[in-house]
C-alpha cells in the first residue's frame, strides 16, 4: 500500500556549500527536513505552524535518521527530492527521501519522527502522543 | 583493538535551537562533523586545512551517516561528544560518536567517510584515494 | 537613474527560526545574500558558478552591510525581497534590499560588495579587480 | 565611561566557510550574536535561558546591525572577538564588536538590541520593555 508522497525541486545555494565546493552534508538534512514539513502540509492542507496551533504539538522531533550519499552536488545544481510516508505508527512515522539530479539517484535518506507535545508536568520535557487522527488519515492517502 | 578516540565538551548555542526550543537536529550533524575534523587533527597533529594542503585532498566527504536520538537538548545545555575510529579501510573509515549530558546518553551517530581528491580529468568531480599512510597510522593508535 | 532590480518571494522556514519563534537574524543576511546572487544571475543571464568560471572571480565578498529591522517574521510567513543596484563602482557595487510582508516594510538592508579574484602571488589572499564590463553593463540596465 | 566588555577566542570552523574558502559572511553575525549572549551572561552571572526564565523576556531581538569587513578569514584561523556595551537606553542597548586575527582588525560590527517580551494581547507579537534593573546595573559596570 502506498501512502502519501511529495515531490519538490530545489536549486543548491551558495550558502549550502563548503570550501570543497560541494554541499556541506548537514545541510542535506535541512533539505530533507523541509521536505517532510512540506509533505505534512500538503497532506493536511495547512502548514506546520497551523498544525502546532491546532493540534497542540511542539513539533515532530527526529528519532532516527540515516542518509546514504551516492554523489555530491554543487552550487547551482538543480535537484529533486521525492518523499514518501513508509510507515505510520501510533505516535511515530517513517519517511523515505530520494534526491535525484537529472534522473540520477544522489542521496537516500530515511527518517523516523515522533508526534510530540510538551510534558504538562515539566516545561523542559517533551513527550510523544498519538498522531492526531485527521493527520494519520491524510498520511494514509495514496497521493 | 581500540583505535583513535577524541572527546570534547560543548555548550548548546541559541542559534542551534528551533522554535520548539530544542536543537534543530541537522545541527547535531555539524557538531559531529566538527568532532570528526577535530579527531583527525588530534591524531595527525595539525588541522584539516593543513591536511588538505599536505595531502592534496579536497576533504573527507560523508558516504553514510546515521543518528539515533534518545533525548533532546536545549539552549545552554552542556554536552560531551566522544568519538572513536571504529574501522579503517583503504580509502574510507568509520567513526562513532556518542553525545552525553550529565552521563546520560543523548545521541549515537555513526559515519562512513572517504579520503577524496579532485578528479584530475574533471574539475567538477571528486574521487576516492588510499588514505595517506601517516594518517592511517595515526588513526590506528589507541589514544 | 534606476539600475537593475530583482524581486523574489519566499516562505520563512522552520530552520530559520529560533527558540523565540522568530527568524534568527543572521539568517536574514543569507536571504539577502541569495537575493544578490539571484539578481546578478538575472542580470547576466547565467548563475554565479558560471560567472566564477567565465570571469575568474572567487566570489563577490561583502565589504559593508547594514540591516534595520522594523518587524520580526515567523515560521510560515510569506515575504517578498526587492533588491536594487544603487551604485556601481569600478570594482565594487552597492545593493539595497527591502523585505515586505503583505505590503508592510519589515527589513531594510544595504550591501557593498567587491569583485574579487585570487591573488596570483598568494593562494591565501584575494584581491579586488575591475568588474567585468559585460556584468557592469548588465547591472546598469533599468529592469 | 566604559561599560561592560567581553572577550572570547574562537577558531573558524569548516562549516562556516563557503566555496570561496572564506567565512560565509552571515556566519559572522552568528559569531557576534553569540558574543553578545556571552557578554550578557558574563555580566549578570547566568545564561540567556535563565535570563528568559527569570525576566520573562522572549529574547533580545536585533533592531539594527552593521558590519564592516576589512579582511576575510579562513577555516582554521584563530580569531578574537572583543565586545563592549556602548549605550544603555531604557529598553534598548548598543554593542560594538571587533574581530582581530594576530592583532590585526578584521571586522567591526555594531548592534542595537531591544529587551523584548511577549505581547500579552497577541501571541504572535513581541514588544519592548524596560531593561530589568539588575541587568542594566550589570551592563553599566566597567569590566
Amino acid at each position: 500500500m502506498t501512502m502519501f508522497t511529495f515531490k519538490r525541486a530545489l536549486t543548491i545555494e551558495w550558502a549550502q556549500c563548503d570550501p570543497a565546493g560541494i554541499v556541506y552534508y548537514p545541510n542535506y538534512f535541512s533539505m530533507f527536513s523541509e521536505s517532510t514539513i512540506a509533505l505534512l502540509a500538503a497532506a493536511v492542507g495547512f502548514n506546520k505552524r497551523e498544525m502546532m496551533r491546532r493540534y497542540g504539538i511542539i513539533g515532530i522531533p527526529m528519532l532516527d535518521t540515516r542518509a546514504v550519499f551516492h554523489a555530491s552536488s554543487r552550487f547551482g545544481d538543480h535537484v529533486i527530492i521525492e518523499s514518501e510516508v513508509t510507515r505510520l505508527g501510533r505516535s511515530s512515522f517513517d519517511i523515505e527521501h530520494k534526491m535525484t539530479k537529472d534522473g540520477v539517484l544522489m542521496i537516500e535518506c530515511s527518517e523516523k519522527r515522533v508526534w510530540a507535545v510538551q510534558d504538562p508536568n515539566d516545561p523542559d520535557r517533551i513527550k510523544s502522543e498519538a498522531i492526531t487522527a485527521a493527520v494519520a488519515d491524510a498520511l494514509r492517502q495514496s497521493c
